[in-house]
């Protein structure tokens, strides 16, 4: 039996995948909608993350942010209070690494085993069952649970022990974020001295200023549109998780570091729920331009 | 007659070219040993600016900055003193825009057209042909010079007014230096994490992480390999150039602001000379690791 905690917007269609590839599940999660949903489809549900961690062995979690995590795992109802020994705790969600690893050698007291397995991908990723899933934790474990990460994904790597799917995640969401910051910044320039953004997008795009950012994220700019997508409030949570490892791992990350207060800034003005795209924006306002195709 | 002003790395291979391809040239460098060398391959010679400019109906400049350009455009031996009207000034170097924008008003005042026309694509790009051409100034002005790019480029873009050639590299040399900045400070993360880059890079680079400065400079930094390509002080220049039409135009570019430092930085170390990947090490150095592959 595979246990699934946590049916959000990314947990409900993994754990529907899961169902669907033929694995007996078992779900928990606060919303009840989500529940009746998965339960009419064959699952079974549970009251607690302890009464799922009884009847399963693998366990995967897909929750918010670093304390829902720590709580659904090691809380007085938690996962910990219920798991075999031998059964396997998968954290899905994109938290704070150095948190994982912690909840990793709590486990591990009690015989239970971990892997963190943060995905990227979004919404339309785990409908399709296409997520690229970055796995950290022991290479035998890895393996084990390799068909269950194939009914949710396509690109998965293992990239090193615990945590490091953590690790490799906040690199790519750093990358994101200073990517798209440089076309706001770079744009705003360009667009104040009276060029046209599609016309300067067409000269560089094919050079070494070309990048999955400009190609994904330019249009939506130039065109005003900035529907998530992926949503800024998310976005600003990695970077914070990426400053608050940064610290304790003595690595200054500057740039990160500004591209989270603009975030945050963002947010004070009410659009945490625009894609992070309207990160460009933030350098618009100060430089009082809009990147807007003419 | 084609003037060609300015035979350095770059100027000497887009002048061979122009003369392969049947134009007729005249040139001048500070340098006598590349004037020789064209000058066997059948290229005429003048001792100043100025008698290029009498000889020719096209002049074109590839010199190191903005000063140069403007010492050999408007100086006591410059192009204006012997540019006939209606002839036609080519500023092929990498300047600022807004220095382009008042050397193109004077030489109105004496009936000379120009356009500001800034390549990217390096050395390689230079003698193969294959430059990329970001053009400001007039669209007629652009067609009549259509055959002379040619024979130096491959994606030839008229991307607005004068100066507007300019702008847009500005755009491009902020992206790629700031999209370095990126892999530099999330990989000193990841790898002072634990992680092997080369695993890092191989998880994410297929997602919108994914960007030409990745694939072309990534490898380069996990194997310390930072033999130029393009030189950091090169990169510094663009970056103070973008920082002067910025602070003129009322654009803060706080990233760009941020890398020009670190630039700095290395060329203090003596480190000018090195490929602009270098870049990473300026994080590496502040996190005490190395992001080298295992």
């Amino acid at each position: 039996m595979v246990g699934f905690i946590g049916l959000g917007i990314m947990g409900r269609p993994m754990a529907r995948n899961l169902l669907r590839a033929g694995f007996p599940l078992v779900v928990f999660s606060r919303s009840r909608g989500p529940v009746e949903d998965l339960v009419k489809e064959g699952a079974l549900s549970s009251d607690s993350p302890k009464g799922v961690a009884e009847r399963s062995e693998v366990i995967i979690t897909m929750l918010p942010d670093s304390p829902e995590v720590k709580e659904v795992i090691l809380g007085k109802e938690g996962v910990i209070q219920g798991a075999k020994p031998e059964s396997v705790v998968i954290d899905m969600s994109s938290i704070n690494p150095l948190v994982t690893q912690e909840i990793a050698k709590t486990l591990e007291g009690k015989g239970v085993k971990m892997l963190d397995a943060p995905v990227s991908g979004g919404e339309a990723g785990a409908i399709q069952g296409t997520l690229a899933i970055m796995v950290g934790g022991e290479e035998e474990v890895f393996r084990d649970c390799m068909e269950i990460f194939k009914t949710m994904g396509k690109n998965i790597v293992r990239v090193g022990g615990i945590g490091a799917g953590g690790f490799a995640k906040l690199v790519n969401q750093m990358i994101v974020a200073i990517n798209i910051a440089a076309i706001g910044e770079s744009f705003s320039l360009g667009v104040k001295a009276g060029l046209d953004p599609q016309i300067i997008y067409e000269a560089i795009r094919g050079g070494l200023a070309g990048s999955q950012v400009l190609e994904a994220k330019a249009p939506m700019i130039f065109r005003r549109n900035f529907k998530a997508g992926f949503k800024i409030k998310l976005h600003q949570k990695d970077l914070y998780n990426a400053l608050s490892t940064a610290k304790d791992l003595g690595v200054p990350i500057p740039l990160s570091s500004f591209v989270q207060q603009a975030f945050i800034s963002l947010m004070t003005e009410g659009r945490g729920e625009e894609d992070h795209s309207a990160l460009a924006t933030f350098f618009e306002k100060m430089a009082k331009v809009e990147i807007k195709s003419i």
